[in-house]
C-alpha cells in the first residue's frame, strides 16, 4: 500500500484520537505504510501550529480549504462539530479526497443526503467514526451470529446510558436546546444502531416514547428554563421477519459513565456485551452438559481478529482510542481497494434515517416504518 | 396473636411451598404461635394422605369442599392451577375464611373482579402470592425510594426472562395455546408488576409489542403446529406525570434462569436488582467524591428487614422459598390487624388489569390506558 | 425409612436452624418419613417450653439428659455453646443415639478424640454440621474434579473472610481472649477444611502465619487491652503428591460478609465458587474454539443434585437455612444405612488435627505435618 | 521542556510499545514537545530499516552502540531480551543517556546492582518499565491508601494469575529451564512487587513455597522432559510492624489470562483492583449507613489522574498499551527534573531484592529477610 497523505480538520477532542491513530496505525499493524501527516487545519492560527507540532503534523493552516488544494493529501480527517461535516465532506469528496468523518453525518437528513451523493459521485472512499464497531469482540460476535453459533436470531436489546444530564440542579445548556436535536435520540441511538448494523442489522419500523426526567432546569440568566428535548428514549424495534427488540438511550442514568448494553437472543444461545468491560463478552450456548451452562465471560485475546497487533497476551486490554486505530486501519484497506469492516456513507445514512424516523414516532405516537 | 388454624388445597411445587411456610413461620419468627395444620386437599385422596403426612397436616381430603365446611380452619391457601383460583377463592371467602392465594388471580378479568368483590363482601384478609416483593432487599429498595434517597425517580426499567420456552426443537404443549393465555405477558409480567408496584407504583398507559420467537414447533402427533401466542413481549410504560419506563420479558431467552433484572433511576441515584442474584442490590449514590462513585453491591445482612430472623450473620444468603415463609408471616399481621405488606385482592386487580391492557395495546397496536 | 424419633438440646440459632430442618425435610423432600420431634432442652424452663411450642416439639425440658433417656428420641441435635459437644456427645452416643453435631467438634483435640472413641464404641451415625458442604454446587463441583473434568488438580486457594471483627473501636470481647480459640483459624478455617475435604482431600503439611490487624482493642472496663488471639491467618498448603494451595482466613475483612471464594486449579480447566453468591459458580474447560473460552458462570439448577426437591425452576435460589435442610435429609440416609454426603466425627477429627497443625506451624514458624 | 532526542533498542512487542509511547506522548499530554524519534536499532538492518519507517524513526542501525554514540539522542529505550538489559544499561548511562528499561532489570543481582552503580554515577533518570503502576486507578489507590481512606492497612493479597503454560501437552521450551529463572517468581512476582511497592510499600520478611503443576514435559526431541523449575509460587509477606500479606503467582492457572487481583484491608474499609478489569477498581467504605455498605465498582474518570487526557468522558476505558505513554510522560517528567511516578533502578533492585529473598526462603524452607 503507497503512502498516503492525511489532512487533519479540527483539533479537539475527536481531532486528538485521530491523529493518535495517524501516528499509530503503521506501529501497531506492521502491515501499512505509516502515513504522511501533511497538514492539520484548526480555527485559530497559533493553535493550528502547536497540535501540528504535537500531533506531527508537517504543516498548519487556519483555513481547512488549503487542505483539499493540496495534491499530498489523500484523505481527509473531518473531527469538526456536526453543524460543519456536510460542507466539509462535501467539498473534500469533490477536491477528490478520501473522507473519514466523524459521527453523525450531519444534522439534517438532507445534509446527510447530500453527502452520500458527492460520495457516489467522487468514487472515493468515506467512512463514518463509528469506532464501537471496530472491537475485535464485537467483529467476533458479529461472526459468531453470522455462522449461526447462537442459531437465529429472535430478540435483541440495547442500552445505551451515561449521566452526563442526570444532574438536575445542572444549568441549561445548548445539549437541551430543541435546535441542538432530539436529546438522547441523536447523541446516542447511533451508537446502538451502528452495532446493530453489524450485528444483526438495521430495525425496519419502531416505535418510540421519549421522557424528559427533569421538566426544566436552572438559566445561567436566573430562573429556571423549560427543557426542549427528551433525555431518555424508548423504542420497540421490529426487525421485518426476523427478530423484535428494543433500544432504550438515557443520558441522566446516574451511574452509567459509558455504558452500551447489548443483549442478543438465538434460538441456540445468547451473546452480552458491555462497552463500560469492553475487554470481554459473554456467550451462552445451549450444547453440551445442562449441569454446566451458563454464560461465559470471554477476555479479548489474540484468538480475536486484530487485538493480537495490539498486545500478544489475552486479556490485557484495548482502550477506547485504540478502536479509532482500528478503524484507522481499515480506511487504508478500503482505500486500498480491500474488504474493509466500516460504515460508509451509505450506512451512516441508513442510521440516521432510523434515528429520524424514530423521532417522527414519538411525535405522532405511533408505530414508523424506516424508509 | 392466636393460633391460626390452616387449610391447603394444592399440594403440587406451590403447596409444598405453604406447607413449608406454614411449619416455618414461628420457629423463624419467634413471634407468632406456631399455626395449627387441619387439613389439606388433594384430587387423590391417597396422595392427599401422604402429603398430610408429609407436610405436618392432621387431616387429608380429596374434597377441597371439606376445608371450608371445618370450623378449625381460619386461612385457606390456594395452590391449585389457575382456572380453579376464582371459584376457591370466592368459596373460601364466603365460608369466612382469609384466603392466600397463589397469582394470577384468575384466567379471566371477570374471575379476578368476582373475587375481588368476595373479599370485600367478607371483610377477610387476601393476600395474592406474590413472593419476589418480600425480599428484605425489595423492601429496603422501596424504603430508599419512598425516602428519597435516590430523589424524584426518573425512568425504571424491568426486565423478566427464563430460558423454559427457548429451545425451537420442544414439541408444542399447551403453554404454546392461546387459550392458556398471552404468553410471556401473562406468564411474566405479573411479576415486574408487582416489584413496580412497591417499588414506584404502577404504570397508567402502555404500549406493547410482543413477538413469536418461533412460528410453530414441532407436534407430538407429527408435523409442526403454528405457536398460538407470545414468548417475547416489551413494553412502554407511562407513570403519568411520573417516570417512564420500560417492562420486557422473554420466555425463550436462552442463558436466563430467574432473571427479573430491575432498573430504577432518580434525579439523586440509581438502584439495581437482579431476582438471579437475590441476596444483593445495587445502589449509586451522587453524594461525596466523585472519583470514589460507583455502584455499590450491597449485601442481605440485619440491617435489612426480617433478614436477621433467617440468620444472624450477614451475607448468608436466603433462597427462593425463603420468601414464601415472610409472606405468610405478613400474611398473619394482616389477620391480626397489623399493617401489612402483601399484595391483597386489589392490588393483585390492578396488576391484571395492566396485564390485560397491554396485551389490548399489541392487538390494537396502540397506546392503551391502564383503568 | 421408619419415623424417627428427634431430641434437640439447645436453642439458639442454630438450635433454631436444626429445628427449621426437621419441620422441612419430609416436605422438601417427599421421601423420608416425617421426622417426629420429641423432645427439647433449653436451661431456661419456660423458655424451652415457648420454643418446643414455637419449633413444633412435643415435650419441653431444662435438662438435657432426660432427651436421653427417653426411648422415642433416635437421634439428639447438639446446638449449644462448643465446650458442651464433647460431653453431650459421648453421653448421648452412650445412650444409644445418633447425633447431629455442630461444628467444631470441641475446644480441645482430647475432647475431639473422645467423641470420635464413643462413636466407634456406639456404632452409632454421627454427623458434624458442616453445612456448606452440602450446596447442591459444591456437590457438583467435587463430582466434576472426580470425573476429571479440570483433570489433575494442581493448585487451589480458599479465602474465607469476614468483618465482624473489623471495626478497631470495637471493645474487647471473648472472641479476643486466647481461651476462646486461636482466632480466624478455629473461627473459620474449618469451613475451607470441610470444603476442601470433599472437593481435594485435606492438606497433609501446612505453614502457617498469623497476624493481629489490632494489637489492642478498648476495654470495656477502660483503658486498653491486649489482644490475644489472631483475626488473620494465611497458610500455605501441600497435599503429597497433589497439588498446592495457599489457605486464607480473615474476621476483620472489611466489606466482606459471607467470603468462602475457592479456586481450584486444574490440568484441563478451573473452578471458582464463592460462598456470598452461593447460588452459582464457575467452570473454565479449555476444550473448544479458543475464541469463546471464558469462565463460565453457572447458576444452580434441577442438572444439580437436590436442587430440585426446593424449586423445580432453575436458578431461583436456595438459602443458607436450605442446607441444613439438605445435611438433615443425609444424616437420615446414614441412619438407613444408606451412602451419605456428610462429615462424621472421623472426618471431623481430620479437620480439627488440621487447624491445630497450622496453630503449631505459627508457632514453631515451620512446616508442620498433619497427623 | 526542550525536544527530547529518542533512541530505541529492540523492536519487538515491548519495541513496539515503546515506540506507540514516544509517538503518542505528546498528543495525548498536549504539555510536552514532541520527542525526536532520531534513530532505532534492530540486530538486522533491513528489519530495523523497516521498523523505522513505520515506528517513525529518523535512522536504523543493527548496532545499538551507535545510538549512545549519536549526540542528538537524549534517552534511550532498551527493549531486548532479559540477558542484555544489563550491559545496553550500563553503557547507555556511561554514554550520558537517560535509560528507559523493560523489567526485570537483569538475570542476576549482581547485574542489577551494576545498573543501579551506573545510574547514580552518571546521575542521568533510568525507568524500569513497570507499566502497571501507570493505571490512573492504581494511582488513585495508593492516594486513598496514604490519605487514610480505608484506614491503618492491615492486610495485602496479591494474586497474578495466567494460563500461558496451563496445558501439560505443550512441550518442553526455554521457560521451563532452570537457567530461564524460578519460574513463575521472576515471570510474574516483580508485578505485583510493583504494584505494593507503590500501595503500602514491600515486605521485609517472606516465606515461599514453590510448586510444579506438571513433573515433566514432552520433548520435542522425543520422549519427556523434566519441568525445571516451578509455574506456582505462593508467598507469605510481613511488612515489619505494617500489615501482613500472601503474594500469589500461577502460571499454569486455566482461565486467567492478565490477572492480578489485589485485596488491601484496613481499619476503616477496603480496596479491590483486577487488572484483567483495568478500568474499574472496588472501594468498601465503613461510614455512612450499613445497610447500604457495600463494594462500590468505581469506573475511570476524569475524576482519577491522567485519564482525562485520553478521553474527556468516563468511563469509556484505557488500554494496556496506554499505561506506556503515561510511563513516557513520567519518564519526561523526571528528565525535567519534576517529581514523577516512576520505579527507578534504585526501587527496581529492591524488587528483585525481595523475588530473590523468596526463591531463597523456598530452598532453604523458612522465614527470609528482605535486604
Amino acid at each position: 500500500m503507497a503512502c498516503l497523505g492525511v489532512g487533519l480538520i479540527g483539533t479537539g477532542y475527536m481531532g486528538k484520537c485521530h491523529a493518535l491513530a495517524w501516528n499509530a496505525v503503521a506501529p501497531v499493524f506492521g502491515d501499512v505504510e505509516r502515513p504522511r501527516l501533511v497538514g492539520l487545519a484548526e480555527v485559530e492560527a497559533a493553535l493550528a501550529r502547536r497540535r501540528a507540532d504535537e500531533f506531527g503534523f508537517e504543516s498548519a493552516t487556519s483555513n481547512w480549504r488549503d487542505l483539499l488544494s493540496d495534491p499530498d493529501i489523500d484523505v481527509i480527517s473531518i473531527t469538526t462539530p456536526n453543524q460543519f461535516h456536510a460542507e466539509m465532506a462535501v467539498a473534500a469528496l469533490e477536491a477528490g479526497k478520501h473522507v473519514w468523518c466523524e459521527k453523525p453525518m450531519a444534522t439534517t437528513l438532507a445534509d446527510a443526503e447530500r453527502m452520500l451523493a458527492a460520495s457516489r459521485a467522487s468514487g472515493k472512499v468515506t467512512v463514518m467514526g463509528y469506532n464501537y464497531i471496530q472491537n475485535p469482540l464485537i467483529r467476533h460476535m458479529a461472526a459468531l451470529v453470522a455462522q449461526g453459533a447462537i442459531g437465529a436470531v429472535t430478540h435483541v436489546r440495547v442500552e445505551m446510558d451515561e449521566d452526563y444530564m442526570a444532574d438536575p440542579d445542572e444549568p441549561f445548556y445548548w445539549k437541551s436546546e430543541a435546535r441542538s436535536g432530539y436529546g438522547a435520540l441523536d447523541d446516542f441511538a447511533v451508537h446502538p444502531l451502528s452495532l446493530l448494523s453489524v450485528l444483526v442489522g438495521l430495525p425496519v419500523e419502531v416505535m418510540t416514547d421519549m421522557s424528559k426526567p427533569y421538566a426544566d432546569r436552572p438559566a445561567r440568566e436566573g430562573g429556571r428554563r423549560a427543557v426542549e428535548n427528551h433525555d431518555i428514549a424508548s423504542v420497540l424495534l421490529r426487525f421485518g421477519e426476523g427478530p423484535s427488540g428494543v433500544l432504550m438511550a438515557n443520558r441522566s442514568a446516574w451511574g452509567r459513565k459509558g455504558r452500551i448494553f447489548v443483549q442478543i437472543y438465538g434460538s441456540e444461545g445468547a451473546l452480552l456485551y458491555d462497552q463500560e468491560r469492553m475487554n470481554e463478552f459473554q456467550l451462552y450456548d445451549r450444547a453440551g452438559e445442562p449441569a454446566n451452562h451458563g454464560f461465559r465471560t470471554v477476555l479479548t485475546s489474540g484468538s480475536h481478529p486484530i487485538y493480537g497487533r495490539f498486545v500478544p497476551a489475552p486479556g490485557h486490554g484495548l482502550g477506547f482510542n485504540d478502536l479509532k486505530i482500528i478503524e484507522c486501519r481499515e480506511l487504508l484497506a478500503a482505500v486500498a481497494g480491500e474488504p474493509a469492516h466500516i460504515v460508509d456513507f451509505e450506512r451512516g445514512l441508513a442510521i440516521e434515517r432510523a434515528v429520524h424516523a424514530m423521532a417522527q414516532s414519538h411525535s405522532e405516537g405511533r408505530w414508523m416504518k424506516v424508509s
